[in-house]
């Protein structure tokens, strides 16, 4: 399950393909946000509705706000795509990508498994990722060519290794909502029959679970770029492997259909009832 | 909402209800679990099935252990009803009710959304009730005539009141795992269509979100004592109700369908549905 060299562990590894400057760009990104949320975690904020019935809080605008702001100042050249405020210079070599609040409908409810996620993209394809969990202390890191680095308060840094899975009859698969697939329900239903657990809830958490080598299988639709890019670089870094329901690289183009395994078997077994 | 007296402030208020060594001892009892389950989380434990095919880990079992060690010590002449270790003494005045991990299936995949359960009930009705989440670092204390107390890290002490709700179209519905209502699927189908956001997973956490004003309702059948009985001071004393599906109180012989709600007129809704 380990898709990296053997050099993962010198700190300088992966600079090529990712510089230094961006991870901690991505860093202060999710600091901003996390003070944010939290100050209106909890709260009862009022909750509005968006044009497709997501809800969405003063806390996601704030948060978006200032780490818009971050990136304007750090890299005006880059450009911007966030779930509030739209795109901006999207034809950049570098985009970032940004969710304030993945799992509002968790956040709403006072539960903290809500995240914040900023992805890094490089000609539309990410190349740096960032699940931070404001109210659990914790958050997975992904850059291309290092591996994934999970951090929480109790245990500190540590890399993430996806678990291996003997077969989807042996899988725990977690997903949000299993009565959100829309169109793509009677995909979901014969995938989730064919696992050997089911579990809810979670949004971009789940995802940092199958790249800790706690859960199998994540399997959604009707996500947005802002949703999935940051995912990818956490799930590849810790040996996973995220594509969409066609098996193909995610990228900023993608239909918002996406499977995320932390054993290419099970990957590809997924597929298959996905596919049928 | 708020079902007590005006006098709720004062330190010793309910204690001809509920002695504070007990209160005492419940907080020790949950400490001693939450050691032991911290140390075990994540940390990949074998996992075995019950004979009800529910999953059990060397962690529910030692953290029940634990507490029974200190109830035996500091008060032989009451009973204790666990989750793991049976009935001892259950005739007893006062009966010790344990679920060392409530939510195994979450604890099992690294989902910090597991608790521990401790409930003190006289002539098999809960008077003390306490929902402790080690992983999340809060807590819910409920005893009977005091208001209820939710504690976290971030915030410290505070009461917990329960929320209005105008009506089920307006409400919140959390359930840990819609497909787990055997016979009762068709119950449960005519109340989760009827609410207004049904979210999902969080065992125990759900009914302390209800008593902390931030979930409406939660319906749940096929639980044992010891998943309900600490619920009822938590959801009694924020100004919550909380009875099984026919509105009968909940002691230690109900028959583990549970129906937990902040408004009472949203509890008499449900309920009518329930019964359909």
């Amino acid at each position: 399950m380990n898709a990296r060299g053997t050099g993962g562990n010198r700190p300088d590894d992966g600079m090529a393909d990712v510089p230094a400057r961006f991870v901690e760009t991505a860093m202060q990104l999710a600091a901003a946000a996390r003070e944010i949320t939290l100050a209106h975690f909890r709260t009862a904020l009022p909750v509005e509705a968006k044009s497709d019935e997501s809800p969405v809080t003063r806390a996601d605008r704030e948060a978006e706000a200032a780490m818009r702001a971050i990136i304007e100042r750090q890299f005006p050249e880059h450009g911007i795509l966030g779930e509030e405020y739209g795109s901006q210079d999207a034809e950049a070599e570098y985009v970032w990508v940004l969710d304030p609040i993945d799992g509002t409908r968790s956040f709403i409810i006072g539960d903290p498994e809500y995240g914040t996620l900023v992805a890094l993209t490089r000609h539309g394809r990410p190349v740096l990722g960032l699940i931070d969990m404001p109210a659990l202390g914790e958050r997975c890191l992904g850059a291309a060519g290092r591996p994934t680095i999970f951090t929480d308060a109790r245990r500190g840094a540590a890399e993430a290794r996806a678990r291996p899975c003997p077969g989807l009859a042996q899988a725990t698969l977690r997903v949000t909502d299993p009565f959100n697939y829309g169109g793509d329900a009677a995909a979901f239903g014969r995938l989730s029959t064919a696992v050997g657990a089911l579990r809810f809830s979670g949004d971009c958490f789940n995802y940092g679970q199958v790249a800790s080598g706690f859960v199998d299988l994540v399997a959604e639709s009707g996500l947005g770029a802002y949703d999935y890019s940051a995912l990818v670089p956490v799930i590849e870094g810790a040996g996973g492997l995220i594509t969409d329901w066609s098996g193909r690289p995610l990228d900023l183009a993608s239909d918002g259909r996406v499977v995320a395994a932390g054993d290419r078997a099970c990957h590809s077994e997924a597929l298959k009832l996905l596919q049928e």
